[in-house]
C-alpha cells in the first residue's frame, strides 16, 4: 500500500474548521487506498502566544524550558486532529515528538534530527491507523523536549517520509508551489512543474520563501520526492525530485530576491597574511553567519574587503569589526542596509555558456550597478541597491524566458 | 538535606504574578537549605477550555487523544514556572509527567499511579536544581499520555513524595487547612491542627473537599506527612499523619455534609434470593457507584430496597433499574434528589460509646426524620431531607463540641 505523509503549517490549521477540512483531505487520500502520516504545526499565533508569554517573565528565558512550553502547541493540534478524524469513523492516534521520538541533538530551539526510529509507527499503520505527528519537536538523548528552528514541521514531514520510505511526502502551504520567481514582485511568475533537489537547495537559501533549507537538504539526502501545494485548493503543486532527463531544459530554473542582508565594507586595510581570518574568525565565534566576501587589492599595499551578513545582525556585526579594528588598521569601517540580493538558479547553468555575461549586460542596460557578485555551479548572484531589486528580478526574469514553459 | 514537595492548584498558578508569588514562596524554602520538588497544576480554566475545544468537535472525544490535549495545560505551567525560578538565579527543571515518569495503567482520564522511579529526579536534585513536576499526569507502559482524573495533581504530589521519601509534603490550597466542617455552613467551625489518615480519608470520602481521596490513600499507604496550607497567607494548615497519642482525644473530629448524591427505592420486591445480586450488578457493569444500600424486610415477603448513587448518575440508574424490573417484579421504582448525607468522624469513637444515640437523639430534638443510616468504625452517616442538612451540621458540631480545641 502507498504510504504518503502530508504536513500541514500553522494557517491550515488555525482554526476547528480549519482542521475539520485537513481532516477531510487526509481521509480522502486514506480513501483512495493510501497508508497515510500527517505531520502538523502548532495554530496559527499560537506558538508567538506561548513566547509572549514566557517572555514577559523575562527577556532571555531558559532555552530548555521555553522548548518544553512552545512545544505544547503542536500537542495541542494532534490531539484535535486525532479526535477529529476519530470523531469521522477513522480510527487515529497522535503521537508527540517523544512519542515517535524525533531523536535530536540538544541545541534548544534549534535541534537537529538525527534518527528517527520507525517500529512504533509502522505497528500503527499495519493496524490500519492514521498517524499525527507533532512538528517542529523532538527529544534528545536524555528526554529533553526539542524544537528544531524555524522551518521545523517541513524537516520533521520529511524526516519522518524518510524513515518510513514514504512514496511521496506532500508540504501543504498557502502557495500553490514553487514560482520562478516571486508572483508579488511580476505577474509572469510561472509555477515550476518539477524541480531537482538542488536548485530547490539554492532557491531556499536565496530566499525562496516556500520551504526550508534544512527540509531540502533532509529531501536531498534520503531522496524523499517532495510535493509542495496549496492547502486551500486542489491545484497539482511543484515536484521536488531527483535531476532527471525529462526535467525542463532550461539554463535558468528561477530568480530569486533578498532584501534582508545588510553589508559591511571596510576599506583601506593593510594587505597583510591574516587580516581576513582575525576578522571573520571574530564574526564566526560571535554566531554572525558572512554569505558573499569580496576582496579588492588597490594600490599602496592596501586592500578593502566587503562581506554580507543578515540585516539584523548589522549592528553586532560592525561592533566586532570595529572592536578589533586595531589588528587591521583599516580608512574605514562603513555598513550598508540599502542593499538586495538577486540570483538566478538552474542545473542548465552547468552545461550554457554566456549564461553570467547575459545576466549581467542586461543589468547594465537598465543602469543598474553591480557591487558584488558570487557564484556556484547552479546560481549567479549579485548585489545591487535595494530600489532596482524589483526591477532587476523582472528583466532576468523576461531576459531568461522564465514565462515560457518548455 | 530535608526534601519537601509542595503542589499548587490551578488558582495559584492562574496568572504571571502568581506564578512568581509561587516562585517566591518555593524560593524561600529553598534558601532555608531544602531540596525542593514543586508539584503544579494547569493554570486556573486552562483544563476547561481544552475540554470545551474537544467537545466542540465531538460530544464524546477519543479519550485517549483527550489526555493528549489536557495534557498540556500543565506542560505549559511547569514551563513557566521553571523559567520564573532561572530568572530569578535558581537552577530549576521541569518534568512533564512521562519525564518523571509518573508510571500509570492505561485508564485515560482516571488513570491510576503504580511505579514513580526516583532515579532522575534524584540526580537533579543531588546537582542542586528545584524540580518541578507537572502534576495530573502520568504515561502508561505503551508510551502513551495519561491523566489521573480529579485531584490528581494532589495524588501525583504525594506519590512523588512517596517515591522520594520526602521529609513532608505541603498541599497549597485556596482554604486554610482542614475544618472541624464547612465554615460556609457555620462560624463556629474550626481549623483542625493534626489529623489522621483514617480520619482524613472519610473525610474526603464523605463530602470534604480540601483533599482528594486518591491522594489521601496514597499518603496513608506511604505514610508520608501532609500539611494542608493556604497558598495566599503563612498561616501553619493542617497535618495529616499517622494517628498518634498527641492528637486531639475529642471521640468526634469532624461533622461532614454532601448534597451531591440521590436515593432510588425500589419497593415491593419480590423477597427471594438473588435481587440484589441482579441490581447491583446491573448498576456495576455501567460504572454507576453505589454508595449506602438498606433493605427492609416488609410483609407478605416483599422487601424495600433503597441506594444512593452520585446525582449525575440518577437519570442512568432509574434506567438501568427499569430495565431489569421484571426480574424482580418491583411495586415501585422512586428516584430523588433532595436527599443529604450528614456524617460524624473520629478515631476516637471506637473507644467511646453513645456516640450514635447522641447524633440520632440531637437530629430527633430537631424534628429532622433519618431515613438512611451507614456506619463504619470510624463515622457514622445519616440520610435525611436536603432542606435540613446545613441545620444538621450545626446542630452536630454544636454538640460533639467542635468548636472547643482540646
Amino acid at each position: 500500500m502507498p504510504l504518503i505523509v502530508q504536513k500541514f503549517g500553522g494557517t491550515s490549521v488555525g482554526d476547528l474548521e480549519r482542521i475539520a477540512n485537513v481532516a477531510r483531505r487526509v481521509a480522502s487520500r486514506k480513501e483512495q487506498g493510501n497508508d497515510m502520516v500527517v505531520v502538523v504545526s502548532a495554530m496559527a499565533g499560537e506558538t508567538d502566544r506561548l513566547i509572549n508569554l514566557a517572555k514577559k517573565i523575562t527577556p532571555a528565558p531558559n532555552e530548555r524550558e521555553l522548548d518544553v512550553l512552545v512545544s505544547t502547541g503542536e500537542q495541542v493540534t494532534v490531539a484535535l486532529l486525532a479526535i477529529t478524524l476519530e470523531s469521522m469513523g477513522y480510527r487515529a492516534v497522535s503521537y508527540c515528538g517523544w512519542q515517535v521520538p524525533i531523536v535530536t541533538d540538544d541545541a534548544y530551539g534549534a535541534a537537529r534530527i538525527y534518527d528517527v526510529p520507525k517500529e512504533a509507527m509502522e505497528r500503527d499503520l499495519a493496524e490500519g491507523r492514521i498517524i499525527i505527528v507533532a512538528g517542529f519537536q523532538g527529544v534528545d538523548g536524555k528526554r529533553n523536549i526539542t524544537t528544531l528552528g524555524r522551518g521545523g514541521s517541513d524537516t520533521s514531514a520529511v524526516a519522518v517520509a524518510a524513515a518510513l520510505k514514504a512514496d511521496l511526502c506532500e508540504i501543504f502551504t498557502d502557495v500553490d508551489g514553487v514560482y520562478t520567481t516571486d508572483p508579488h514582485i511580476t505577474g509572469k511568475a510561472r509555477k515550476i512543474g518539477k524541480i531537482a533537489y538542488e536548485e530547490m537547495l539554492e532557491m531556499a537559501s536565496l530566499g525562496a520563501k516556500v520551504l526550508y533549507i534544512r527540509a531540502v537538504e533532509f529531501a536531498m539526502r534520503y531522496k524523499v520526492p517532495l510535493v509542495v501545494r496549496s492547502s486551500f485548493n486542489d491545484h497539482e503543486g511543484t515536484l521536488v525530485t531527483e535531476e532527471s532527463s525529462d526535467m525542463e531544459k532550461e539554463s535558468v530554473r528561477a530568480v530569486t530576491c533578498n532584501t534582508k542582508e545588510a553589508k559591511i565594507t571596510i576599506s583601506g586595510v593593510e594587505d597583510k597574511p591574516g587580516v581576513a581570518s582575525r576578522i571573520f574568525s571574530a564574526l564566526a565565534d560571535s554566531h554572525v553567519v558572512v554569505d558573499m566576501i569580496i576582496q579588492n587589492s588597490s594600490a599602496e599595499g592596501k586592500t578593502d574587503i566587503s562581506f554580507t551578513i543578515p540585516e539584523a545582525d548589522l549592528g553586532k556585526g560592525l561592533e566586532i569589526c570595529r572592536g578589533i579594528e586595531e589588528y587591521f588598521q583599516a580608512e574605514n569601517i562603513n555598513g550598508c542596509e540599502d542593499i538586495a540580493k538577486v540570483s538566478i538558479i538552474g542545473l542548465g547553468m552547468r552545461s550554457y555558456s554566456g549564461v553570467a555575461a547575459k545576466m549581467f549586460s542586461a543589468l547594465a542596460r537598465e543602469g543598474i550597478n553591480i557591487e558584488m557578485i558570487s557564484t556556484s555551479e547552479i546560481k549567479i548572484s549579485c548585489v545591487i541597491r535595494q530600489k532596482y531589486a524589483e526591477l532587476a528580478v523582472r528583466i532576468l526574469h523576461d531576459v531568461f524566458e522564465l514565462d515560457k514553459a518548455t
